[in-house]
């Protein structure tokens, strides 16, 4: 049985949703596809090699180190240092390429698609991730997501978790802060956004790191609500 | 019958949809709201005039002569000089800025809903609106309009028809300008798109401006595709 709602959400205008984990499955799409194409190589390693590149990779922008960059070119950049330590030095240019937009082809959780619908129903929904523009419309059309307004860090010229980024989302729909919710299956995600005043949901995605790397999603405090998934959420927003 | 589609159509990925008077209806929209809500004000002269004021506001920008400024607030501005004309100068702050925000309730044409699904399921679609991305949202939640991506000229800092948009689409999604096509109910827009290297569809609005002021629809040379509605378009395109 859903526990009926706290009264604060009937002022939620606005949901943000975190991409890459919270809608959809980095991890497996890029296993799958990897243990497809390359027979021989550990996908689940392999992906997990590649997602522990992306915030170093991220931090050296915002740091300064390196001029604005988009995540496609981030990716890239970390997938062309990990190749040789999985023993594909000799993959060519074309086939970098193809591999590298393996993040425009994610899979959607199971629930992703059904529970946005529902919540589109009477919230307004939109994407906030470090994920480019273009990235984020491929993803959106391979996995039939549908968004009011896909928001980037290519737009607000910073990544999350940096303010601009959250405080970006309540000027485009021009409300306060707390009119928004991000919905993310990251603490540091949401404890980035609920300091500049934003509500927040937390949705387990226990196998975000695959199977064999089971991650703790038991609630902590801060959080406004927590969620097993989207339509969990759905429910507890009477959409 | 449909005629057979012209092979470059093939190479096109990317749809870019002017977004008012080509997918909504505003003049019809705005009408039907001024004469439910202002009895005895003339609705088809209000849209109109409203209209009017648009492309002039929007050059100033442009031309410097005023910082950048989001359609919202050109919007407003517009408003405010109109309505003493109309002998609505006695409306307070809250009736303005609710009156204002119509621009947020446009209703789609017909066709546009399931002519955008079909088209949607073999190419990807997306705005390309001078309207601010928080008024599309609003728009896409208002009319259930699915689109893969929202561009608007707040992301690009520029109005349309400055290459700096017709471009930027084509960065977004990292393609050749002739891989874009614009859709749109307007030649000047479609010409500006076509000189950076776009292809172009016109869309035929013959009400645009209301039933007492048709426009001029017929085929002009130029335009790579001319159809009646966003349905002839999806036939021609094979979705």
């Amino acid at each position: 049985m859903t526990p009926p709602a706290p009264s604060w959400l009937a002022d939620v205008e606005v949901l943000a949703f975190d991409i890459f984990g919270t809608v959809v499955d980095w991890h497996g799409s890029i296993r799958r596809e990897v243990e497809r194409d390359l027979p021989g190589i550990d996908g689940d390693a392999f992906a997990r090699a590649w997602r522990a590149g992306y915030k170093p990779a991220m931090a050296r922008v915002m740091r300064g180190e390196q001029g604005w960059t988009l995540i496609d070119d981030l990716h890239r950049g970390i997938l062309d240092e990990i190749l040789p330590r999985f023993g594909l030095a000799h993959l060519d240019e074309a086939q970098r390429a193809h591999l590298n937009r393996v993040w425009h082809r994610l899979d959607p959780w199971p629930d992703a698609v059904e529970g946005l619908e529902r919540l589109r129903r009477r919230r307004l929904v939109c994407t906030l991730s470090n994920g480019n523009l273009g990235l984020l419309a491929r993803l959106s059309h391979h996995g039939a997501l549908a968004w009011d307004c896909v928001l980037s860090a290519e737009v607000f010229r910073a990544y999350k978790p940096d303010p601009a980024t959250y405080l970006g989302v309540a000027r485009v729909f021009d409300v306060a802060p707390q009119r928004v919710m991000l919905v993310a299956a990251h603490h540091d995600d949401l404890a980035a956004a609920r300091a500049c005043g934003l509500r927040t949901a937390y949705i387990e995605r226990p196998l975000e790191f695959g199977a064999a790397q089971p991650k703790d999603v038991t609630a902590r405090e801060g959080n406004d609500l927590h969620c097993r998934n989207l339509l969990a959420l759905a429910d507890l927003m009477g959409s």
